[in-house]
């Protein structure tokens, strides 16, 4: 396609699959990488390498760790009582970001999708019901995304739990410095339904 | 920044430096890797490690290649006594993918800029004002981007070679398949300066 070497080549149809970048900023990417090889490429492989062989999912949590267990499971003052459910680890790094949360997480590993026939047993909802059990949870907070399909799965999730431990989901309402202009229909609905008193 | 381990952030720091992508598509980028360590990243770093050993530049034009002499500046049958000029290797990959010259390139590494102290030496002028006279050219097809430092440079590399050698650039007019109401003033101009009969 790009009339290169056939290893430049393999390289750049590699880079085109990842998220954000096509045929043609992969090639972009690959030659800015050729031509910091010294400084920039050789690292990267390397870094990439030590990463494939060492990244594992915490068999506990679904976090991506070195370890088998991972840092926030094996941390004996994370065992709040609190669960923090969310979708992936980018969303797990986001609440950790914040820095505000101090219990445990289950990352689920996605939504449960008809169209994409993922069904619970392939998120890891099973595992979420023996963690409440065996950790003596005593909250659950669904972080979910709020859309479609992150809703079906949050009221999947608390059908599942009822009974066993108290389910709360994160407030729906204006973000801090959002200005009511911009926002949607559904936020301001929601914002209105959930207001409190100054 | 992300709360990943010490190796995944350094990761998504290398990656967070290729052109088209910021610290955010980079993290995505990492995870996906990491969900597909396996049959992605694992081949992928391999992919990057063995170009970063290989890759290097033609040392007569430029080009990318895995040898000290590029595959075009091997072929005894490109040696047709054209010399296309372009700025760097997308270029000439772009101009190989056209498929329509069948001489050989001469790489220049970038643009003359006044603003980035990029003066000819820094480019490789002198090796092309070399090449001229070593390899027989008898035109010198000056295929620089269209922009006020591909011109400029197009212009001093003329003077350099006036008298030695033809030289030409590319035609400047509408784009097959342009549509005139898109169209900038300024091509419209040069494709009614350089109007043809029919």
């Amino acid at each position: 396609m790009s009339d290169a070497p056939a290893e430049i080549e393999t390289l750049i149809e590699m880079m085109a699959k990842l998220p954000g970048l096509g045929p043609r900023s992969a090639r972009r990417a690959v030659l800015h990488l050729i031509s910091k090889r010294g400084f920039l490429m050789q690292p990267l492989a390397e870094a990439m390498q030590a990463v494939a062989q060492t990244a594992r999912e915490c068999l506990n949590c679904g976090n991506i760790s070195t370890a088998e267990i991972c840092p926030i499971c094996a941390a004996e003052k994370r065992a709040t009582g609190e669960l923090c459910v969310v979708e992936d680890v980018a969303d797990l790094w986001a609440m950790e970001r914040a820095g505000v949360f101090k219990g445990r997480y289950h990352v689920l590993g996605g939504t449960l999708s008809a169209l994409d026939a993922v069904g619970p047993d392939e998120l890891r909802i099973p595992k979420l019901v023996d963690r409440v059990a065996a950790e003596g949870i005593t909250e659950v907070i669904l972080a979910l995304n709020a859309t479609i399909d992150g809703q079906t799965t949050a009221h999947y999730i608390a059908d599942q739990l009822e009974g066993r431990v108290n389910v709360t989901s994160l407030a729906q309402g204006v973000p801090i410095g959002g200005e009511l202009d911009y926002l949607d229909d559904g936020t301001i609905t929601a914002a209105l339904k959930a207001r409190k008193s100054l």
